[in-house]
């Protein structure tokens, strides 16, 4: 299979992305404006997990991308997010260049039984959350139909489990690049350090 | 400080509780109707994740008790949903009756340190979730102020995380009684199970 290359795959809206990718969210039927608080939830979920971007399929939505570029410049790190393409065409493309793909849905495999398999393979990944419905074919191209429990969750919920169980609770020690500003960890009240103020 | 009794403390919508709580999430901020789907996201977290109920702050939104009793009622399970009452007074209540409270804020100590001394705890947990800025207040009255992550995330994925931590992955095992139907876990496709014609 080789090495996964992803250029010529994504351009980032704000900047070209061309390193290899991990992970990435497939956000499906986003629905505007319905959808912009949940699917913003799901990216911030995404980003501090260590998710390397998301795109979101067959709309662009630009208060979406404001408030993830907005974070992005605010605490920092290389999040990305890429919009408007059918996502059959996202799919296959990433098939075609050796990616599989988890696909998180209640119906699927218990998390702890196909985590094993998933994180022994060394392919990037793209993980896939509806919102609501999705068409039955994301069952049939899936790598893997993940269940984060068999009860109706939310996919925010299901991706942070999924996230936090194929990085192995990595969020908890990441450190972001080039942030303006960071949260210190505080048993009382907030504490922020702006970090552009440093070294003037 | 005895043992913990919800009673006359918490009435259900839909029936009265009784049994003692062990973690009830309190979701701040509610707005009518922008919140709907994220509150109903944390809802079916909870739920799915092991908490006992929810207590919505302030507000009646009748639109979200219908979705959660209709999850409740398909998928079985004893979660509940208390609604409109100051959150002042819920607090109150709870740490007079020798609760402790859990706030789930990016400005916290670290899930991973605080989390010891919450599971070494045997008292209830209050567990407070809110929909953007929460009152200064409530970082001095929680026992604990949580991060899951110092970074801008989702209260859906803090609170997934904090009752998987809490839980130790208890999620994936539980079983919820009463249920009408329930999924089966399945590589491809969807496969349920109605309970409502078995033995019949």
């Amino acid at each position: 299979m080789g090495t996964f290359s992803a250029s010529g795959l994504y351009s980032t809206i704000g900047r070209h992305y061309t390193l290899a990718e991990q992970i990435v969210v497939l956000r499906l039927g986003h629905r505007i404006p319905r959808d912009l608080r949940v699917t913003t939830h799901v990216c911030l979920t995404a980003r501090a997990f260590g998710a390397d971007g998301l795109i979101l399929a067959d709309v662009v939505d630009t208060a979406l991308e404001k408030t993830i570029l907005d974070v992005r410049q605010r605490f920092g790190g290389n999040f990305w997010i890429r919009m408007g393409e059918p996502w059959r065409k996202t799919v296959k493309e990433w098939r075609s260049k050796g990616g599989e793909i988890a696909h998180l849905t209640a119906y699927g495999m218990p998390l702890p039984e196909a985590m094993e398999a998933i994180r022994a393979s060394p392919s990037p990944k793209l993980v896939v959350v509806g919102a609501e419905k999705v068409p039955g074919e994301v069952f049939e191209v899936a790598t893997w139909n993940v269940a984060v429990t068999n009860q109706p969750i939310s996919e925010v919920s299901a991706l942070a489990l999924f996230l936090d169980r194929y990085f192995e609770g990595k969020q908890f020690s990441m450190e972001f690049e080039n942030a303006e500003m960071k949260i210190v960890p505080s048993a009382r009240g907030k504490k922020v350090v702006n970090l552009t103020k440093r070294g003037d």
